[in-house]
């Protein structure tokens, strides 16, 4: 433990842990926009079902948004642990995409509040894009040369960096969706996990021809 | 440390401690939903009294809903103090249990501004079978074979998966009590630690005869 | 990092940093308890002045508050620090004790929006009072045997253990005054320093008596 | 593992994951601030655009007191980094800096809901001072003999106390400005990395004269 504070290795693990935890209170605060409804009492039981029906949009929006947000932590997850080394040069890229997802509350209460109005959905798919942009970028760096632990292959650096395009190309999806028919733009985002597949498909023939 | 980031454990550290995070985060949020009373000032002391016995519901429900979280973060603890070995298998479950965890305070704070009403007792303990259930998932990933360390004794895999199983069986009985007495529903729950007491004492009977 | 998972303390690793996160959380909720107040655009400075002296109440409230659960927080961690073995029997005393602690915003808040009433005033020391017996009673577990490190000295176990009564006395003097002028109740909680000053100074003299 | 909770550094990594978790959730609860504008269905897209225009104070609030967290984070993550030992000495400086982060989300709310005002400008700015000062003295105790790494040079030591330095002079740049012209106060702080880069180069002097 002592080798802990010494070693080079220790302000790597405090800065995915402030990560970790920023990553949290941002998924948990989404069930803050939910606001409960309050009725009478005595109020008979369909008005309560009607209540919760009238909430599904900030149910959407919540499930939506804490996979989503799910989805980064789980990238933000990957990419460090192929990091060996830490260095001054993540502080900022990090802290900048924490930026983005500290901001996804907001945009998924906007949307919510106001389901299917062109504006929220374009705010939302355009924070989902920098969020992805930003990300691109730290996992970037998290596996640049003097950050990676050398052990890595290239193949698994290569994924790694694809996995964060598939987000920017979905949201971009739903961007176009937006405008069509922006109630479903939302939606869109279930393409995630193809481009994802696709990506990966592509690397691993990339990497079998120059093997 | 450098074993840490390199090792094959350091992924599944940083998987629980943003698990205990949301944990914490989720049930530190239930007091969130109990607004403080507000009365003019000079106010007989009678009337911050009654002002504080109309909170009841609230109260009640944050305790109820405190130990129900508290509870899930244990048995969290325990499965994955079982587990050794790092895999991605256990991203997703986690996760969505994770959802349904932080979605309690919503069907808390919807059961303590409609107390005694059907359609909330309902939602609340849904929600509750919903969360053992993507619980007992959870576990049954932490303790399958390539996870679970490998001196795990059979008997202890048996305990810990039995233990979910013991919540969603007070959320059915809880459901029950709904259709009867809603206002009672909420204690149904009190009788988990008798179900998680007797599915201890089967299995190690199981296990003794088949010793 | 192997030995982590495998070894007998990662458990307890894990439970101190849950608490940790509960900790965290409650004495940041204080904050939110404040509520910004918005003036007309163009108002005199003096208005802002004034609308941020009637805020004192709340600023008073917050910062007392912060230090008490600071001051638990640093008496969990000082006594989980003489802990060298995680045991099952933490887990219920440190749920109850972290109950107490996220119900100190809730006490704080209800104080500061009635400032000077004695009902008020009663809840809060009331909550003081029981999260310094239940953190009198965990500290008891964290240096029993088969939990304490056994190289910790009696004298600093007992130490550990008089540190949390002195909350529970500043408390009951806060009580008294209460009832007596309710408005500088609070400030009865001074004393605790003191109270921890003289509960050392007592256990000195017995265990210099003894040796 | 056993090593950690015996050895002299778990207190430290403690103290440091506590202060993480407070800083993440100060970071976060900033966004709490900026409400979700819910306009009438069928609004015209303009109106959306509008609504999010006239949040154009919070959301300039938010991301200039993100990164103003983001950066005392950064500066405590850096101290830290050099401090090797654990000492009761660090945690009344470390909880009285953490009040002052926690009181940022206040100071931050009440300047963007009054944006241009001078009272709030200068509660900010103060704010933000005292932050400062608690953090260089926080600094200070972290890289004095006794918790400080024996390994870690006087010139590291000299530029990491420096940067403290930088956000107080920044910060009190922004009150002249806010006498001046409060609406761009808050741009004043844009100064912090020239102050930064000023101090540094200043010890590089002196030390390579002294050399």
């Amino acid at each position: 433990m002592s080798g802990h504070a010494a070693g080079p290795d220790h302000p790597l693990e405090r800065l995915v842990f402030f990560s970790d935890a920023v990553f949290a209170i941002a998924i948990t605060l989404l069930i803050i926009e939910v606001h409960p409804p309050h009725l009478h009492a005595g109020s008979p039981w369909r008005d309560y079902v009607d209540a919760l029906v009238a909430l599904f949009p900030s149910f959407f929006g919540f499930f939506v948004s804490f996979f989503v947000i799910g989805a980064f932590w789980s990238g933000h997850h990957r990419a460090f642990a192929l990091a060996g080394q830490y260095s001054e040069r993540l502080v900022g890229p990090n802290l900048q995409m924490l930026c983005a997802i500290v901001f996804m509350p907001f945009a998924t209460a906007f949307m919510s509040a106001n389901l299917g109005a062109l504006v929220p959905s374009l705010l939302y798919a355009g924070t989902l894009i920098a969020t992805g942009l930003l990300n691109m970028r730290l996992v970037r760096v998290t596996t640049s040369a003097g950050i990676v632990r050398p052990d890595v292959p290239a193949i698994e650096i290569a994924y790694t960096r694809a996995r964060g395009g598939a987000v920017v190309l979905g949201a971009l999806l739903s961007i176009a969706v937006a405008f069509w028919v922006a109630p479903f733009s939302q939606m869109a985002l279930l393409t995630i996990p193809l481009f994802q597949w696709l990506l990966r498909r592509r690397i691993t023939r990339r990497f079998a021809r120059t093997a």
